[in-house]
């Protein structure tokens, strides 16, 4: 059950650890490297699209039909400066259509600050997930 | 000249490479690797979007002024899959004010489909960038 | 105080009616027209955002300083169907800086059902409302 | 086939004409009004979606099955003054896949400056469009 996130190596390379997952909502973090932060020494929003990114893809991905993102939209709300030490990110799907599927992600720090908010919209195939693909269990 | 590339570590363990810079505009590449696919083996959607968000980031700072992503979206249009060798993206500015700029990114694969478009703004700070923190000159 | 909501003429041509009003928060309804339906009888995209827009407006202006959209964007969830009679729009403020401030606009029917989901971003001018161009009081 | 549009009454009464359309593609004009101006007397951002809007569904509903929006974003990239007569509004069809399309629409004024730009995405029904719902002949 572990094994969509390992399949995730782009999510693992980058340091995100999955926390949580339900049906419809997912949980993780990112422990802050000094290779997330950008030129002018801020969390760099790619980093934080990334983390928001993942826990989208596992919530969309918990119904066993396979979601792939269609768009997304980021809205940085406060910079995540030298001092951050751990962002988190939990994904609530705000709604579950046949063929279509939203999702509302909030990024938050380790004073519980907002950094970040994100929408994203996935398109959900007829395939089924194989066990491989399935979302893992946190851990 | 080069040291606002380097400095940018998150883009550069992506395996991204900047190729042209000029005022308002910026085109990279990212060669692709296994970790850049996903648990379905299309390329990432955050990848696609930290390539995406480089363009925009080195064509909004060469005006000199610190400039801040403050929100972005990106629409992914074609799935890029297997066979997937290379990523292009390339930014426009299509608005310039005092505090905010606006700026589009294609990103388009090996036959030049367009894989995915990124609408990206910046906030545009009085401070000016230090000679370490310019866009490269690519190369 | 209503002068804000009377000169936005747009609104109102619309049938948009303003609830509540606080610092940062606003709500409004609109009941629904047969003009507000399009060729294929849903409610019409553009008349939702117009009511995500009045809140996500109002809500920005109560600070005292004229705010100006800067973008938005929206996600449809729900399609509102014929036996609609009035949509409800309510805005929250997710962050206020000296510049920017950004707002999520949740769209929902009689049945409390979620129509749309909308995120927008304001400029704050250094200019102070008239006491014409302030947000009314609703009623 | 004018049907589509004079079925389309939110955007006639707010003074939409459509000028051309073609596959995946429409332009259409707003005669600036004074109900079209907001309270700091700017042209109603939600005034520029509806035109907007209105490119996208018919650009989107060219090809014969039913194209229902799922989501849009709008950058407002320069303000509409007083000084405005008509505002213009062009949609490209970005992509078009088998249930989903996208779009982009740019806003202009009587000077060809960039008002706004417009990045909207549809889902397609299965369901062909009634002759009384196709997108009209411009005139």
């Amino acid at each position: 059950m572990k094994e969509f996130f390992k399949n995730d190596r782009f999510a693992a390379s980058v340091g995100i650890e999955l926390l949580e997952m339900a049906k419809g909502r997912a949980r993780a973090k990112m422990d802050i490297r000094k290779d997330h932060f950008n030129a002018v020494n801020i969390v760099h929003g790619a980093a934080i699209f990334t983390l928001a990114d993942l826990v989208f893809a596992v919530a969309a991905n918990t119904h066993g039909n396979m979601a792939v993102a269609v768009n997304a939209h980021i809205s940085y709300l406060k910079a995540a400066g030298e001092g951050t030490r751990t962002l988190f990110a939990e994904a609530t799907e705000v709604a579950l259509n046949f063929k279509l599927a939203s999702y509302t992600v909030q990024v938050t720090d380790d004073r519980d600050d907002l950094i970040a908010i994100f929408q994203g919209m996935v398109y959900r195939k007829r395939d089924k997930l194989m066990p491989t693909q399935l979302p893992p269990t946190p851990g």
